[in-house]
């Protein structure tokens, strides 16, 4: 059976590694080699960039910040190689990197053989012909280190722009406040991630519980961004929802996406529904989530994201190895119970990447 | 206030008027121009064309199929300009076009200075500095109907795949059952293509007191792919996943994505969420959908997408016009109540796009 | 032999159809079928468009324009089917067509089976499995008549630049003189578009004594741009000169490329080519041609492209059939003995395509 | 004057920093930073690499190799980050770097403020705002060394191609042998790169003459591929001598570009340029340089490239500083006489990645 997989791999080029049309990031690494890294290609010239602020942003992304997250501490510092000179952008390609420091390879000695339920495991050996067993290769998780480096920069592009992301949900424990009542500098003040205090102890706790059982649990992340002017986004295929759903929905783990109203506008009257325009062409409501038409309409961006829980878990599993046998599996290693967390610096670098490509594509054209 | 929008008008290039990488489909068109129509570059030759086969899936998406939709009767017939010879594809462009025959704008000329409530009227005349108000220009869902012809056509490079999609709800009635116990052979054989007679005629009844109430409905459209090979995908950006999310977060109306088990995927513990891997690699749930990790996985693609109601209404709006003073619009012409009944063949058409671009992005490199 | 080289067709996608990054054009159509047409994606909104001078543009590449050219009378009117609403474009995507009105494709029966010398058959024949013999299907010059459309629009773009080009070479005969004392509006004056009177007739002299002798004679293209801002153009690869040579090598029968000293650079020493700098930054000399380090100067953009003889001539030629087997083949048809005249607004299309495209890849970025 | 010319600057995206379709590289690095490096996306999994062969390929294109060519050691060792497992790809993306160890800059320290002729300084300054005077910045010939490490990587794709290049003339020095009765074994075993022995010793004399003067010289490079199947590159835009006039037109200093017959094509009947077809759909002679129609025939791809002289020159020149002032410059430093045979692993290396390109572009549809 496995023969048969086999056949299709050795596949051809097209790799889908870059991302972006006029601000486009490229990244490369697996998660056990000796580094990761990107080229973020199209930044303006002229542009201050502070570097601190950027690792800043990757360190809100790394494990071990609490007792609730993978207790590996990776070593992730940002070196940049080019494109940056005396602290400003030169118009040129800027490469940055990361160092893989703690790859302990031997933690995934186990898994060569086996397939892990719901991984990447079975699917890469049957398109590439090989996989690298050493923690996921390519599929890891730990790509989105340069996702979130590019996203700082990225965002420095369209400074007038705020985006923040926060957990909304872990399990069944969800934050129903509208996020106009909550206080979004809070969000990192919780290892949750979670701004209401409240919740997000409830959130801790429900995590603490799943990790006990050696068991993970999904969640779901909210954004809102602010500060677009009117217009980002092309009228077809380039909708400005069609490319924030391109850019979330490629984070791994995540399976569904809603922009404003979401899977709520199912239910809903086109009466209850339409944002009624008022005085300065703003809108009362905000159903349509800052888009219509796929251009932004200059009222607040807003979308949520849902994350599956995390497939390799301590609990025992049947699946089966690469000969295809059934096995027994316990994931020894270290895991996150919950990645959403994590992942909310992730959600808000992939917007502004977004953002600041539509911004780019936007130029005035004046004569 | 709008001499400031307008400012950013003249907005140049990269006008996101093409989908696909190795199958590329570029549109054109307004709504009530002379017609609309498409070229789609990459078709592999030797393709047979059976040409009254994509005017049938054409036909199913056109308007006045019943009474629930619009009553405007399209003529829109497909004519193929390029790129077939003697009913076989030939390696060229294909390059079709659709008449615009009944535009009857007369219908359309009270909206030229009201901005409809999310619609995407003051966007576009923020954007362009202009906006065609004979019918909503590009952003009309007129343009469908050239993706429509493209994904009959993709359907083709990849005849081994079976893409079914369905109304599986319509405001609050909503059809639960597993699409394994549904014949989907029946989706057509109801005006609100849900291929559950009960079901559909409870539909029918909800969008036809919408009707009479002026009003519109959401609703949602599920879908499934069978057929599908191991690895089709790209890791990282251009996950499946991420490109189908596109896709069809680019059909119009449309405000919400989900792959396999979507938003409940935040609820769940890894250890119910993971789908066992047994026999033959296959594995006996499928809440990853059909992919993982970016890539399909050979089981069924499984995917649902909410539709918000249709925002030209009869009812009547508070609105602004150009000059950002207060109306009042209660929209006149030909409004359909529910979109979500002719959007099926567009889902399905966007859906065969995006696999038969994967498929061809991974043809196989032997030496 | 011939069946070894039918396996590697039914080739896959990304059939090089499109050109330009911010400003798109995609063309389709045969050479015989019933009409060719394009797409031009990226036009900033608002500009006004000329259809008569598009069309004017267009006349002058049609064949018949003298004996000197080949007899048939295509009647090539330029429709328009988007994008453009009320004299002005929208920012949506224009598409043009043009009919093929006079296929007369039984003169062309005759090619069905053999493969003419340095024509396209062969290689059609062996990478797509089939060809279009009725006049060589996409690989026809008629396709050119596309780019001459777009080109026009792309001239549109960019007001202040100047292109001109002009027939510097047939056969033995030169056009010696430096462009800056040519008067470039006498171009179209002479039907072989060379400005000079004297060297004009001299080339028509010659072009008439080999179309008598049922052969044919190649020929240069000089052209120069004028107002073309300091900075257009990329640093690495997408350099103005290989973006320029990328479209101009492209053109059917082009087998060289200069800019600037061209190939005479290489007999040169370093202080002869270097341009000195002067007042007000410009240069005194123009060896570079306007570019350097892939972006351009401020000086004119100057270049040369050399046309090899038409494939298809009256006189008799050995070759093969499809079979394999020797036959001798004198093309009945009409056929030019000297594209490069209708060529001329061709080359001015490309670089202008070129231009335009690097105008809005260079939009402003100001914070 | 710079003023206005500053209002340019803060250029935005599409940096044109990347290369190739199915097999792309993206480049980085400034000259004098601490790396330069790039990321090879789309490799196919499964190909042996051997790293010391890519080395030695590199190390052909380093200065110092003799006293013809520049004094500086560039310590160009290749290290590779990512995208190879066990000595083979894997299909993911492949990152290397080379460190910049020898960097000198304060050689550079003069040109700050000085406009070299015929160098990028100026639009640099113009389009950015800036410019790194310590070297050239991503204007600088150093970026080259990426495209050979790729360009090697890239062989590997097509093992059955061999791509050979070669000095074909230094100045007024020229190799006018057909590349046939050539022995290309022995290109490497003269400094020039010529490999005839005698026209070798001539072109290294005027070279040391050149550079005894404080001058320098231009030259041409000739090269020659075999192996390629028949079909690779794309009727319309994307021909092949298209992408390679692209690909070698980018290269630093090229002027230049001939395929087949290049500029003699234009003095040429038709009945003496056509290629005949003869047994086995082989061509008698090759003026077409193996590409008929934009796509390759089976024949050896021939084609031609020019370099102009180096710019930087020890002899005193005429220019103007950034304020626009006359001054006079003689560079110091250390600077080439004559480029041209350092670039010929180059124009192999960028040939190679076209070719690799158009193969993965051409792979197999078959049902």
């Amino acid at each position: 059976m496995l023969r048969r997989m086999l056949c299709v791999s050795y596949i051809s080029g097209m790799s889908g590694n870059a991302f972006g049309k006029s601000l486009v990031l490229t990244t490369y690494g697996e998660s056990h080699g000796d580094q990761i890294g990107g080229i973020l290609d199209g930044m303006p010239a002229g542009i201050a960039i502070d570097i601190a602020e950027v690792q800043r942003e990757l360190d809100r992304r790394k494990p071990g910040q609490s007792t609730l997250t993978t207790e590996r501490t990776e070593h992730d510092l940002v070196r940049f190689h080019s494109g940056i000179f005396e602290g400003k952008t030169t118009g040129t390609p800027i490469a940055f990197s990361i160092l893989n420091k703690d790859q302990r390879s031997k933690d995934y000695g186990e898994l060569e053989k086996v397939y892990r339920p719901s991984h990447a495991d079975f699917v890469y050996d049957a398109k590439y012909g090989h996989r690298d067993h050493r923690g996921g290769g390519r599929s890891s998780a730990r790509e989105t280190a340069c996702r979130v480096v590019a996203g700082a920069l990225a965002g420095l592009v369209i400074p007038e722009v705020i985006v923040k992301a926060w957990t909304s949900a872990v399990g069944p424990v969800e934050l129903k406040t509208n996020w106009q009542y909550l206080d979004l500098s809070q969000v990192d003040s919780h290892p949750t991630r979670c701004p209401e205090a409240l919740v997000a102890d409830e959130m801790a706790a429900y995590i603490a519980h799943v990790r006990d059982e050696k068991d993970s649990t999904g969640g779901v992340i909210s954004a809102v961004a602010t500060g677009l002017a009117v217009g980002w986004g092309e009228p077809v295929f380039d909708k400005l929802q069609a490319d924030l759903a391109k850019a979330l929905m490629g984070i791994n783990a995540v399976k569904g996406f809603e922009i404003g109203s979401g899977f709520a506008a199912a239910e809903m009257l086109g009466s209850q529904h339409n944002d009624e325009i008022g005085a300065n062409f703003e809108t009362k409501t905000n159903n349509a989530g800052g888009i219509v038409g796929g251009l932004s309409n200059g009222a607040p961006l807003e979308l949520r994201v849902a994350f599956k829980p995390v497939a390799t878990i301590g609990k025992e599993q049947n699946t089966v190895n690469s000969e295809g046998k059934s096995v027994s599996l316990a994931a020894k290693g270290r895991h996150d119970p919950c990645v959403v967390p994590r992942a909310v610096p992730i959600v808000e670098a992939m917007i502004k990447l977004v953002l600041a490509d539509h911004y780019l594509r936007n130029l005035k054209y004046t004569r």
